[in-house]
Parts: structure tokens; sequence; C-alpha cells
């Protein structure tokens, strides 16, 4: 349960209803997920929140990295971080943008072999390489 | 300074430097890090950490990851885990496989975007939606 | 569900009811809440962990923090670090203690800010500027 | 050493330039520190972040938090996330804005405190009571 | 609920079955944890897995640790990674292999500690001491 | 660099000499790290912290841990949470109290293990089996 209530369309102020209507079009879906429920009491935060995040993860530059990479980094550090809801919410967005099982499985693998390499370095405290810094 | 001492080529056991062989003919140059330099004292644990990741990082699976991808999860997972030298070490090898100015700058938006969103969600404790679960 | 039993006031022992008693006289309330529970099985941990929680949170040194503003701390602390048990405790202390929903969304709005530069300054590793040092 | 070179200002585009200059008239200040010099190689990344700190950290909301304690609660999140450069930067912050001795003794004592009881009832794996989910 | 559905024994792939039967083997029992069920979906990564935790957890070298004690370090790094289900299952496996409760009281009280003194430290940014690093 | 400045002998309170006087005293030994330096500031803090460590880290319960496992877990919290001062001192701690290469080598290889089952098990969301609720 949340500390603070997930509101219904019928309880947003038409600041955060502004909100939903642009993340409704965006999305071409009418399905809003509890992040910006919660997000809603806060219009202000949940405009900064939303206009970033489409920015962010949209489109992107030219010569930049494709939505279904930046999902992949998203859940990578939604897993160091242990955010259960970011990590279902990232994976359903992954799997909508084409990870296939195979690459899920690498995914998988490179989380856990970065994870143990972080846990060895730190442990042993190891010194960058010159050849790093140049 | 690390915790244990870093081994020269001179100092290595059979058992590792058959190791550090094997990394350099993998990888096609001399050049040796420190990560492995510290593990080389345990030449077991120096085996099974570069047999692994060589086998996680390397081409891959059919319809999986591709190599820059890959380095992008590492460092995803190494920045919020807070490790200096594999954000260092893999930054570079991310940008020996190709990435862009482009893509840095929207790997660093992606990780901006990813922390703020752990922290609202994990201070608002939000619940996972249904849709996500199905 | 806790890797131990929550014990019952009927279940304590001596020592960690007499815990109890003062956790009541302190908060001038019956409530007390599951860590507590989970403590009294080691009477000696229940009673170290309270004494020094009374003390840090308690009215504190001329000069200091007010009650209110350690609540945060608390909480933001508890967020970086995922602890759902803790972020609902001192989210409910910290609206006992008067945090209203503007304070509330400014503290979202600042933990959202920290973590986002976090990341950005840790996978740039970006070097502590001589100013800070001084 | 960061991952990018630091800009200085004759290096600066006219995009980032412009962020610099406000910056400065918003501190009052010439100084610009590493974390902008680092950010100034994206200067749509640059503006993003200085624009919504601004926003986040600056006078606030009637009724909200005031500057000192967004410092308190940005130190926080920064020592759970052990971000050194952060830590830095807003402990300076926080004692050019008024914090005492006393009030950073305070806040070391919470952070700890926290810190701890974060580990205990993570290890412990306490239950949510229902009271706090009221 | 997992973002991957848990297989059943009559699901799994010849490989995953054979991974199956050398747990039951090398546990001597027939209960298989859903961590393996979940990983059963990439059999590569399941046996790797499995194979390296075998090693690890196992009987240990001459002059190593003990398996008990293994569990305790596991249990350490779980707890400051908010990783529930593995505190649940190597709280489990240590209590199996003879933590008695005096030992749970302590390894409670070290690992609180440990989280204490690392948010001081860090806060603080403490420098190294020469005499560590000789 | 410290956010504090690290005090000399000539530079303590009273108070804070007093915990000096006990910290040599117990560990036979003239040398003060730099830790307690730095908490000197807050004789307080430093009394607190000083006599918690004292009890929690020394000879123990009948049943408990012995002092080189309880150094072991200390080790793996401050990996977890990246801190580079106590990994250090607690690595040097743990030798002096007869940590051998082979456990030292063993030590990597289970927080290296841990880490990364921590990150398969958060990434794939695996449900806590019924059995280690019992």
């Amino acid at each position: 349960m949340a500390t603070v209530p997930l509101l219904t369309d019928e309880e947003l102020s038409p600041e955060a209803r502004a909100v939903f209507d642009d993340i409704r079009a965006v999305r071409k879906s009418d399905f809003v997920n509890n992040f910006w429920r919660a997000l809603a009491h806060d219009p202000a935060l949940l405009k900064a929140t939303w206009e970033r995040l489409k920015q962010v993860m949209g489109s992107g530059r030219e010569g930049g990295l494709d939505p279904l990479t930046k999902e992949l980094v998203y859940i990578a550090v939604s897993v160091a971080n242990g955010c259960s809801y970011c990590i279902h919410s990232h994976t359903a967005a992954a799997r909508a943008k084409g990870l296939t099982e195979a690459g899920y499985g690498e995914l998988m693998a490179v989380i856990g072999m970065a994870m143990q390499t972080n846990g060895l370095v730190t442990a042993m405290q190891v010194p960058v390489d010159e050849a790093f810094l140049a």
C-alpha cells in the first residue's frame, strides 16, 4: 500500500487531468498506471516528472539510443536500486518494445555479471588503470 | 590502493598466467587491467570470473543483445552500485565498441531518470499495477 | 513475513517488557509497532536500539535539528536504502509531527532530485572541486 | 578523474554558456562547480538538470520545506547512495545556509541511526504494521 | 509475482531437468526453490548459476571458510542490497547449518553496527589511514 | 579529504580524550584511526559509537559469533554499501584476527556470488517460497 492514496480519474485536479490526458495521448492507451496516480496529489511534480520522462525515454536524438536499449538501462538501474515497481513496469515496457526471450536471458546474465564484479572490485578496492583515464 | 597487491606478469602462478594468456588472446591486446591483477592471487576465482565474463559479454546468442548494449547495462548497474572502477572500465569499453557522444548523453539522461523515479516510487511505496503482473 | 516471530506482550521476557514499558511511556501510547516485537527476541539488542533511538530522535540539543527535520532525514536514508517498513513508519511519524502536504511534495521532489544527480555525478565520476575541500 | 573532460568557460557552446550565465546570476557568484562543467558537453541535459534543480532547491512553496532542510535531505540520500561529490558539495551548501555544529552532529546521529535500523528491519524482514497503512 | 512464470517440473526442458536433478542430489531433498524455477527458462544461465553456487558455497578449500560463515556473509550482502528473497532463503539455510539464537542476535547487531558506521564514515568522507594501506 | 577536520590528540576535548584513552586501552595500541578523529568533534556521538562498537564486535556471547566471523560480516555489508574506508579498515582487522589467504579468496567468492544472485532474484522478482516462511 502506498503512503499516499492513488487518485482515480474523478479525483484529479484540472492540472493533473491535463497531464493524464497527455499520457493517454502519447501512449495511445487509456491505461494510466499507479505511479502517475500517486504523483497526482502534487500536480507540479506530476507534470515535471512526466514531461521529463516523455523527453528522455522518447524517440531520442539522431545517433542516440533506441527505445528498447533505454528500457534495458532503466531496468538495470532499478534492479541495483531494488525498486520492485520499476522493475515490473519497465520489464513490461521492454517486452512491449520487442525484448525477446534470448535478449531477456542475456539481460539477466549481464546484470548478474555486473553485480558480481562490482562486488569483487569494491571488496578488493582495485585502483583505476591509467589507461581508462586517458 | 587495493587490499591485495596487484600482481605483475612475473609474479603470476602458472594457472594465473594461463588465464592472462587467454585474456590477451581474446582481446587481441597485451594490456591486462588491474581487476585481473588483483584477482590473480586466487587463480581459481580469476579463472571462474574470466570464463564467465567472456561468455556473458561476448558475441552472444542469436536474437540476444549486441555487445554495446551489454556494456550500457553494465555501466547502469555499476553507477547504481557506485563502483568507480567498473564505471571507468566499462565506459571505456562502451566507447571502444561504438558509443557516440549522442548515445553517451542519452545514457546519462536515462540513468538520471531511472534514479529519480526509483526514488519517487520507493518513497511513495507505489503498489505494482495488476496489468504488469499479467 | 518476518524471519523471526513477532512477540506478543504475553511472550516478552522481563527485560523486553521493561523496554516496552518505556516505549509506551515515552510515546504516551499503548501501541508498540512490529520492529520492537521482532527485536524482542534479543532483549539486549532491543534495549540498546531503543535507548539510542530515544536519544537520537528525541528533543535534541540546543541549536540542533527539530524532530520533524530528523524524520525527513530518516525517510531520505530509508528511501535510498529501499527499506519499505522504515519508509512507512517514518512517513507516518513525520505526518504526526506536522509534515504538511506541501512539505511532503517538496520532500519527494528533493529526494528525486538527489537520486538523479547522484546518478549523473557517479556516472561521470566528477572530481570534487577544491572549493568544497577548503 | 571524470569520464568526460570538464569544460572551461572558453570551451562552452552558446547553449551551455547561457546556462552558466544563469547559474552565476542565481547564485550571485562567479564560481561554477565541476558538476556543471561535466554536464556542459550535453547542453540539453545541462539545461534540464539546472532548471529542475533551481526549481526544486529554491525558495519553495508556501508551507513547504526551508532551503536548509532540503540540503539535509539531499545529504542523507547522497550518503546512502555513497556519492562522494554530492556529499561534499551539499555539506558545503548546508553550512553556507546555516547548518550549525550541533545540527551537523545531530545529522550524523540520525543518518547513523537510520542506516542501523534500515539494516535491522531488512535483516528481520519486519512486516509493515496495519497502523501505518491506515 | 515474478516477471517470468515459475516452471513446474513438468515444464522443464531436458537441460533444465538435468540441473534440477543435480540440485536434488546435492541437497538430498526433493524441494527445489523458486529461484531455480525462475531461472529454468534459460537453461544456460540456470546451469552456470547452479554450478558456480555449488562450488562457492560448498565444502570449500582447506583453511577456508566453513559453510555457516559463508551463509552469514551471504545474508549480510543481501541485507545491504535489500534482497528480500535472498534474506529469507539464506537465513533458513544458516539455521539449517547450525546458526543459534545467540548467533542470530549477534549477526543482527553486527549488521546494524556496520550499516551505522558505513553511514557515518561516508557522511564525513573519512580518508583511509596510511596504516590500512601498508 | 573529510568534511570535518580530523582532530589530533592535542585538539581533543576532555570527553573525547577519555574515549581515545579507552580505545587505546582496549586495543592495546597507541594508534587511533581516522574514523575516531573525525567523530571527535562530537564527543557524545564519539562515545556512543565507540561504546556500542566495543560491545558488538568484542568477545561476544556464549554460543555467539567469533570475532573473525564478525569482521567478515562487517566487510560484506561494507562492500555492498561501497564504503571504501570501512572495507580497508575491516579487511585489515580481519587479517589481524587470523583471516588466511584461502579464507580471503572464499570471502571474495561468496560476496561475488551473493551480489550476482541478489541481482538475478531482484531482476526476476522471485517470490519467497512458502517453505522459507514456516
